[in-house]
């Protein structure tokens, strides 16, 4: 497991407020016949911060029953710092390849805050870590000065970050700049889908993806093309899908991809959990729309 | 319980990893003997989020069994609906006053997943609900038009406004237009402590108050002048802990007064759940100088 590539983020669908077991199976077994690079159960898009404790354990077990040797990694993120320690015991007994870890918040948190958090949960660890930097959700923004003293913690093996700038030049510069303050064995992997071709032409390691948890095969063309060295077809196979990085800038990445997982039938509607809706009915049938246009199965 | 005067906020002192009990009884106790109009325990000052469902349980369990008769609120928030509706059911169980619910966020909330939830939680409810707008941990901005939506649900006793403006006709001004928009038997409360004593002065019915959770005195002061009309003394006894609204602009109100109560021995450091950290030693030097320059006890 060396935390590059496309590592796939599938949704938790649920199923009359419970969570969906078949159709969780059915799409890890769909991300491993596709052929992703890892596959990260219970991030943002697997609704991991509103599953209890035995859910997340069921999922994890669901992933690797049927991963058939790709790696899974999970998410243990949660507002205390005990919870956490017991959902990252229960994930390493299960035997995932590394766990994803995002400084959730209730109260503003300060950055000696997440420090001990990162440092408190890698002291009881034994499987590498990805450091998840998702302020869109946590409302905590690392400064290049965290990363860095959270990176030098043992079993950090990953960083998660929210994006880089559109502008190319500026990507290669940002991860440049990023990867001079990390150690050596830490990758980095982008998120933000609309500019992930961005970032790993411009020197990102791996691709943390939303859209690679529900349609892996256009973030592996986009991925494959960005490791060949193929610029030109790694931004041609991402600007192809424009029409749907508009329905993410304007939805939110999260409830258009439920609204596509429904729509192709891998999650039955509403699949999300309340207090969270799905796309009202309008917004619905442009996703349909894009869906038909850019032939998304 | 007409949800009216001063609520306190209580802290949930932690020791050793766990909830402190006496602590919190001796809290409990201490806004009793001082006449506080009612007590709402698990509120953001008492870590709701930070606690789970068998600890939360206890702290009310423990509020109602030392509150002599002063009404007592509890926290209901959390991130899934079924898990409000579990907290909802164990409150009622045990025998509340009402319910105060927040609208937690991991992803971003619409305005129909507020309303959605709210809707959630009053059909199952038998006693009065509080609407706690609290964007400094929610991450969510109510609107007028969603603050008229929600109290116009069973059940909706009293909306926890996060302020009003500093300048005194501005607030007036605030709370009238806020009072054409709510039905009449929905009571608004002030909530930001700085800025209390200009909420009641501009017409708020209630104070939803950190401060008064562990220094009920100075609390009472500044409400029962705003109540009997005396706005210079309501005003005068806000101005006289401008050292005390300072440390909280600076470090927010919450590690300021968890601060305050170890340093008065009412909680033992660090009574907060982990990640959060109280404040560092150089923080806690001036929190020890402002309460003996105010004698704070």
């Amino acid at each position: 497991m060396s935390f590059t590539g496309l590592s796939a983020f599938p949704l938790t669908p649920q199923h009359g407020g419970e969570i969906d077991e078949l159709a969780v199976t059915a799409l890890v077994r769909r991300l491993v016949a596709a052929g992703v690079d890892s596959i990260t159960v219970l991030g943002s898009t697997g609704s991991y911060a509103y599953l209890d404790r035995a859910e997340r354990r069921r999922v994890i077990e669901l992933a690797l029953r049927h991963a058939d040797g790709v790696p899974v990694l999970a998410g243990v993120g949660a507002l205390a710092t005990r919870d956490v320690l017991h959902l990252t015991e229960d994930a390493q007994r299960a035997g995932v390849s590394g766990v994803l870890l995002a400084p959730v918040s209730y109260q503003p948190l300060t950055h000696d805050d997440v420090a001990g958090l990162y440092g408190d949960v890698t002291a009881n660890l034994s499987v590498p870590l990805v450091v998840y930097d998702n302020p869109g959700t946590t409302h905590f923004a690392f400064t290049d000065e965290l990363y860095a003293r959270v990176a030098a913690l043992p079993h950090v093996a990953s960083i998660k970050i929210p994006g880089v700038p559109a502008d190319p030049a500026e990507a290669a510069a940002r991860i440049r700049s990023l990867r001079s303050i990390l150690p050596g064995h830490v990758t980095i992997g982008v998120s933000g889908d609309p500019v992930a071709a961005t970032g790993l032409v411009a020197g990102c390691d791996a691709w943390y993806s939303v859209l690679g948890g529900t349609l892996p095969e256009p973030a592996l063309r986009i991925t494959r093309a960005a490791q060949a060295g193929d610029t030109s077809g790694a931004v041609e196979a991402s600007g192809h899908l424009r029409p749907l990085w508009d329905l993410f800038a304007r939805h939110g990445s999260f409830r258009v991809i439920a609204g596509v997982a429904e729509e192709l039938g891998l999650a039955t509607r509403p699949c999300l959990p309340r207090p969270l809706l799905g796309l009202p009915d309008a917004d619905r049938a442009e996703v349909r729309r894009v869906i038909e246009r850019l032939e998304l199965r």
